[in-house]
């Protein structure tokens, strides 16, 4: 496999996982539903992603920065739905 | 900051990407819930490690393949099991 062919497989690689979740997100928009969703797991992968971007932005590597602003935002977004309904039910 | 804490936040950073979706995982092998998990979310990120581990084998990468097995067995599981429930409903 010839290295341009190498690199294009690590770019799709990195949009699969960057917009992993939006599907999600929208469902979340759509139906409000996050009983089913791990608090735990949605804040492990924000954390992961605010980190990647202080990771991204430390050796400046601009593939790494613009991936997790956007994971930041999705991730985020689905943490903050599931943050919300927990301190409603607990309140 | 100097180089190897710039190196630990990026180890951190991937820890928490590779491991945040065991929470959901134990979740579903508990309560066996994915109703309100979308299907198309989870068949992406599985793409994603799956792609992202045909990646660091081909630039024999250890980091990236080791994070990226555990993912695959991770949200895979979670695919698997949304989709088995998709295939039930239906059929």
């Amino acid at each position: 496999m010839n290295q341009v062919a190498v690199e294009i497989l690590g770019y799709v690689a990195a949009c699969c996982s960057t917009f992993a979740m939006l599907p999600q997100a929208l469902h979340i928009h759509r139906t409000g539903e996050v009983e089913q969703l791990s608090l735990r797991a949605f804040s492990m992968a924000s954390a992961g992603a605010v980190l990647w971007l202080a990771y991204g932005l430390l050796i400046g590597n601009m593939v790494v920065i613009l991936a997790n602003v956007v994971a930041v935002f999705i991730v985020g977004y689905i943490f903050l739905q599931k943050l919300r309904s927990v301190i409603k039910k607990r309140g």
